[in-house]
């Protein structure tokens, strides 16, 4: 009997989940109200609610393959354990899976939620003719995960892909995660209001500070990421410098991750990623300028170059031996897809192990 | 009947020659007096020459089962071709393979030189018992090598591990590859002699003056890196703040790729990790305040971090989850064994391939 599995994204403030057939047909989406900042038990209490719910109303369509968890922190697989998770301080050191899995009497597989998001993009967005890719997940933080030979590296612990946390400058701003100049402090949501709030420090910004404010043109505008991306499209020049050093960085990070693994493809997701036309061409060419593996294996043809920042989607073939950065397709879902796809993951590898 | 296997080293000045049978037993080493710099055709005839006569020297230890040869370079495996060499330009664009194979009726496998450390490390060094690792070359330039589930990982064109070129300083000095402050500027053995140049220029560097210059005690010393080291041994402090420098940069590096791969063992190799002692405490402190996987998993037991200073390799079981930096045990000769492996492995790959 045919089978489908459960996605769930606790991503950022709301709870969402899926229900996706074997072949990525979406059988049902909803956005729960359950905030997450309302705390752990509160939110395991919804999910388990909502699945319960979805897995009834979908009966007909066959078994639940189990539920997949994509989750904004370090997971330790062997324990089902959140490790390190930032915006979900009372998720560590519970076992979560465990805890799920008895109230659902189903399996649960926990993934961190830029791993989930590569799998998405890998199994039914950008990347999905090419076996080896990374995903860098543009959000309030800077996420990533790697596929290689069409699998989630997960590395000695699972803690693999944390590409948000390569160092573009040795002495730039501190991150939450220790380090200073981490790509997150250029590159994320968090990182645009903190540059715009440098810019209005110095006098020179006009319209962000008005912004900022919500005075002159800007009342109940919100002062995001989003609406400064406006401000740059309206041509300000402030604005405008914020995404050229989005693309700086973005491209000193890729840069690094193209000489170390020479994938095929570089997905940019996350609601960052949406201010493509902002900081891409400052991304491709200073990656262009730092990796002669980039710079030797570069689509030539102009054609494709105009594709890729216009964010138009390519099926390479495998023999192509293009290097292709492009924007993710499934935008925002590519998690929700993705988690929702390990179970089926799991059941295969371990038919196979069998 | 048993066999044996003809490793070639191209790196830096001259031609190294081992033959090594499939249990990694050296049967003979041998330097040739060929520079390098002599140029290809000559390079080719010495070595194709040299390894007839160990072949007809080892007829009663088996076949010749192939040659490994490791190039300093990006090599396209698709061709047999060497892509990019600094050190070795009229290689480029000439069928290396092929033309060895015609000579010596016999596979010829060329690989990058320091994939071929990775393999050698791997094979026989400080990772034998490690499914996952990488090295790093410190020599005249750094390279880099990739082990994943004990195969080199040559990424989409066979360009992968080029770690070398991965960014510390956006703004640091000019490289080789186009890109500015990669490692390769801050950790090897010409970006120690740079440094110590630049410290000889601010005239607050007495020592490395007169070593620079040959006057003083330094009579017929040369002014190598490893000068510079033995230097800052006896307490220079100019020479002791050059390989904090080092130290701190392969610190950052180090710091990306264990957030980025989550490998277990990470080794150094290469002339300049000999400077161990005045480079390890600077490293070890930069990258586990950067990266948060290494902090996660860095051996906490007092002993094994003293060891891992000590260059003392770990065997550490699959299951101890601890990420290990450490030093190449194999010395120069690491290079030499990967690539006398690799003729091995493709028989493997064939045979299971069959």
């Amino acid at each position: 009997m045919a089978s489908f599995a459960i996605g769930v994204d606790l991503g950022g403030t709301n709870l969402r989940i899926s229900a996706v057939d074997a072949d990525g047909n979406l059988l049902e989406k909803l956005e729960t109200g359950a905030q997450v900042s309302r705390g752990r038990d509160f939110v395991i209490q919804e999910m388990t609610e909502a699945i319960k719910s979805v897995s009834l109303r979908l009966r007909g369509k066959g078994d639940l393959a189990g539920v997949g968890i994509g989750v904004p922190g370090i997971i330790d697989q062997d324990t089902g354990m959140v490790r390190k998770s930032p915006n979900l301080p009372d998720w560590r050191d519970y076992p979560v899976k465990e805890e799920i899995e008895r109230r659902l009497n189903a399996p649960v597989i926990l993934e961190n939620d830029a791993n989930a998001a590569a799998v998405g993009e890998h199994w039914l967005g950008a990347a999905r003719n090419v076996e080896d890719m990374c995903i860098l997940t543009l959000g309030t933080g800077v996420g990533g995960g790697i596929v290689l030979h069409n699998q989630v590296w997960e590395g000695m612990t699972g803690m693999a892909g944390e590409l948000g946390h390569i160092t573009v400058h040795p002495d730039g701003p501190k991150c939450n995660c220790g380090n200073y100049g981490c790509v997150e402090q250029f590159a994320s949501a968090t990182a645009i209001l903190r540059m715009a709030r440098e810019a209005i420090a110095t006098g020179n910004a006009k319209e962000l500070s008005e912004l900022s404010a919500g005075t002159g043109t800007f009342k109940n505008v919100e002062f995001t990421a989003k609406t400064i991306y406006n401000l740059a499209l309206q041509g300000d020049e402030p604005s405008k410098t914020i995404f050229r050093k989005v693309g700086w960085a973005l491209g000193i990070v890729l840069g690094d991750i193209v000489n170390a693994f020479n994938l095929q493809m570089y997905v940019l997701g996350g609601g960052v990623s949406n201010s493509w036309d902002a900081f891409a061409p400052a991304m491709f060419e200073e990656v262009r300028r730092r990796s002669m593996v980039y710079a030797a294996t570069a689509p030539a043809d102009v054609e494709r170059a105009k594709g890729a920042s216009a964010g138009v989607s390519y099926q390479p073939s495998p023999k192509s031996r293009q290097t292709i950065i492009t924007r993710a397709l499934l935008g925002g879902d590519g998690g929700l897809f993705g988690a929702a796809r390990l179970p089926f993951l799991r059941a295969r590898t371990i038919t196979s192990q069998a």
